[in-house]
């Protein structure tokens, strides 16, 4: 870790981070269902508009996933150990071919981890922004960080 | 949708289902890691076994993936339309190379959709088991399903 490491105590309650960019290809939504969700809605358009959804979508597992990835994106500097727990995962809309993710939280709350000297609890609600702003993925869950004193 | 389709009015509150295979591959852990959730605990021996993990694991996005294929092909036959909202999710144990997975999941309760006649919501929790037994990840969740009298 070097000395631009963000440690569990570096974090404020209500700090904000914002950023990253994951373009959703068409291909990849089909061969991430074709994977692991291989439902007619992420993989076939004609079959996909007579669905709830309207259209082709990505399966919420990779829009989950794109979530990962953004948050390793803007926090590449946290010491980050572990994801332990989420809440509250709502997908709010389908995720089309062409759209553009980013992300937002925002830090609610922190806690030592019981017995594990050296290591927090941070708690953070996410969303998952499409470029015009709007939520496709909400989430509220608490990661397992490393605290300042251990490093 | 044929005659042997499972529609909303079919579940049981308290009704089991379980099965599924899944064997967790040491590349593809790797590849899943380095397109959406990078971090050496995933990708690197060495490196991991430094982590609180104490040696290579699974993404947590992989694994719900994996729980996502694993409930697709338990139920083939159910008109499920959606994943809704999910919380509790919770990984309770690394899922490391070789570990062969499966899914036992529980209906909970159920209740129509509001304002959008012929679905239904469907609460469950799932288990994501090893071949010993043991829950790697645990959620609950809605669904969205298609009612009989909708077919």
């Amino acid at each position: 870790m070097t000395e631009e490491t963000i440690y569990w105590d570096d974090l404020d309650i209500g700090a904000v981070f914002e950023g990253g960019r994951h373009v959703m290809e068409t291909d990849r939504i089909k061969s991430f269902a074709a994977e692991f969700d291989p439902r007619p809605t992420h993989m076939d358009e004609a079959a996909a508009s007579e669905t709830l959804f309207g259209g082709l979508s990505a399966s919420g597992a990779q829009t989950f996933a794109v979530w990962a990835r953004l948050y390793w994106d803007i926090t590449p500097d946290f010491a980050t150990q572990a994801g332990a727990e989420m809440r509250k995962i709502r997908w709010l809309r389908p995720v089309r071919p062409g759209d553009v993710l980013s992300l937002r939280f925002e830090i609610l709350a922190k806690r030592p981890v019981p017995m594990r000297p050296g290591y927090g609890f941070v708690e953070a609600k996410h969303q998952v922004l499409r470029a015009d702003g709007r939520p496709v993925l909400e989430l509220q869950g608490w990661i397992i960080m490393e605290m300042r004193s251990r490093s």
